[in-house]
């Protein structure tokens, strides 16, 4: 791929294999992601359609339903006790992390096909119980990474395989936010070591930047450091307010990567190569560009027009339909919650710490 | 300092103290650096004049020169015998790292003020020796940095100091260029560990972000991590073509760094804070662009006429005439030697390594 035709078929779907069916989803897990973010970029995908919400409590979800115009609310426990199995063909998990496992058990012994949300769950083992359920329950089991479907991140991976900017030599990602201008609220989840797992920064930020490298340089972290901190109050729970980590990636790449909750907000990804420059600025909260730099040439390219939501929705259908294999699948979101439980190791223990 | 004022006053000298007289300078070590950038950067400051030029052959220093209108010409033995010591007042050295302290020693010795390029020794054993002889001579020793008269650094750190970005929280910085491609000679000083210390990529590349994060922030670094790898044939000596690093600071900002002597040339700083964040992208070689963003606003300044090196020159002037207290002193410039020694320590060991 060079330059003109990775501006020419920015937004080409260069994974869809059908455009026939349609998947009926439940979404588990109505916070303001569902809501806001997950129920309208679904209404315009060719290929899902929402047919149950879950919460907690019926009534909670009978309320979004109605707003929403859903036929069918659930509460959690009439889900896991399979009532409107029926009415849906895969689930979605947009819960608190620490809460995915026991919605995904429940969809592999319904036989329904899982979309669930990163990071994969609260800790490794309980990550590698939902791999082993799918897995021994043969549903398709996707981790909603999203970025994979971007276009620029398409693109930029397509650039990168091609020589665009010489061999990969070193990565710099952040993610940076400010949580509690978000969710006002210091007793939310992503701030519960119980609901969230090993901390927060890097569990719910950190992963953009270190799973879509992966995905990009097709390549894995195989030896980090962290160091982490929490000053202010809401944070005195989790180990990692603001954190900073360095990662070696199996082909060589040597990444840093920052990633805090609590600070002015930026996403970036920066992949520096012998010949060129790669950059995704935003990279990660639902806008991404992509600026490649040469000697001699620069271009820049955004898809203002994509819903990155529905892209993912897309391509989870897609493959649900097609039975094609999928990415990122139930290994692929286990490897970074190893990841991950290595970086709070090293911020603990001071060392370095190796995958593989 | 706002954002108005930040422009307004972009290039005020506001560290000047005098404007009388003269220092004038012998120039030690006659690489591409002395002969390309100094030369004709000291030509355009008002109070610096190059009388002497010293290489290790005399017939060299001859040459330059004859060419450059230098009226005295000495080999480096010459210079430790005093040779032409009433034609200068201060010693610019620009050897490799490891030739650094004899100089020093001598300029000591005979009472000169130095200004020392950056790194300030090959060790932090050596490092700590200069300024000793410094310190017992009682001569004016400054470290090289270059960074600190830049423009676009000192306005970017009034303005956090002012406030502009809130509470700093997290940094990142990149220093990387293509060393062979600038010296083609795989046996030239910075990839011998004997001439240059540590390393190449932190010692020569990495000290640029990590200092200037010191003197943005007037803060240091405390505990720092770092993976370091060398693969290309001529790096075989070093062991970090590339590297990557974390450091806290002791203002508890969490920085990542990226360094390598083997890629795209690009420079960058990037300080985040609870309400914006500041950029100097380019940043480090010899262009200096600032960028400020909040939520409310954004503003980019560069100095194009600004030659940084005739800054620097003219502060190190400034200082020798006035008598006033310089930056980067020789403590300063230690601490940066400990910081560089812990990272390859750090590297080495795989053991996040601690400052003070």
């Amino acid at each position: 791929m060079d330059f003109e035709q990775a501006v020419d078929s920015f937004t080409d779907r260069d994974w869809q294999e059908t455009t026939d069916g349609t998947v009926r989803l439940a979404l588990v897990g109505l916070g303001w992601w569902t809501v806001d973010e997950a129920i309208p970029a679904i209404r315009e995908t060719d290929l899902c359609e929402v047919t149950v919400l879950v919460s907690r409590s019926q009534e909670k979800a009978q309320r979004f339903a109605d707003e929403a115009g859903v036929p069918h609310a659930i509460s959690g426990d009439a889900y896991h006790d399979g009532e409107c199995a029926d009415e849906y063909d895969a689930v979605y998990v947009a819960t608190p992390n620490a809460y995915h496992l026991e919605y995904v058990e429940t969809a592999a012994d319904l036989g329904k096909a899982v979309l669930c949300e990163k990071p994969m769950e609260a800790t490794v083992e309980r990550a590698e119980q939902m791999a082993a359920v799918a897995d021994d329950a043969g549903i398709p089991l996707m981790v909603a990474y999203r970025m994979h479907t971007e276009p620029a991140v398409r693109r930029a991976r397509e650039l990168v395989e091609s020589g665009a900017i010489g061999e990969p030599v070193q990565v710099y990602g952040n993610n940076s936010q400010s949580l509690l201008s978000i969710i006002d609220d210091p007793d939310q989840w992503r701030l519960d070591p119980d609901a969230s797992g090993y901390g927060t920064s890097m569990m719910d930020l950190g992963i953009y930047p270190i799973n879509t490298t992966r995905f990009i340089l097709g390549s894995d972290p195989v030896s980090v450091q962290a160091q982490m901190a929490s000053t202010h109050e809401a944070f005195r729970e989790v180990p990692d307010e603001r954190s900073t980590a360095t990662a070696v990636y199996d082909d060589g790449v040597y990444a840093a990567f920052t990633a805090t909750q609590n600070a002015y907000e930026d996403t970036e990804l920066t992949i520096t190569g012998m010949d060129g420059q790669l950059t995704l600025s935003p990279a990660f909260h639902m806008e991404c560009e992509l600026t490649v730099e040469t000697d001699d040439r620069m271009f820049s390219v955004s898809a203002d027009d994509v819903n990155e939501m529905t892209e993912e929705f897309d391509y989870f259908a897609d493959r649900v339909l097609s039975g094609e294999p999928l990415y990122a699948d139930g290994d692929h979101g286990l490897y970074d919650m190893r990841v991950l439980e290595a970086l709070h190791e090293s911020a603990e223990t001071g060392a370095t710490v190796k995958l593989q």
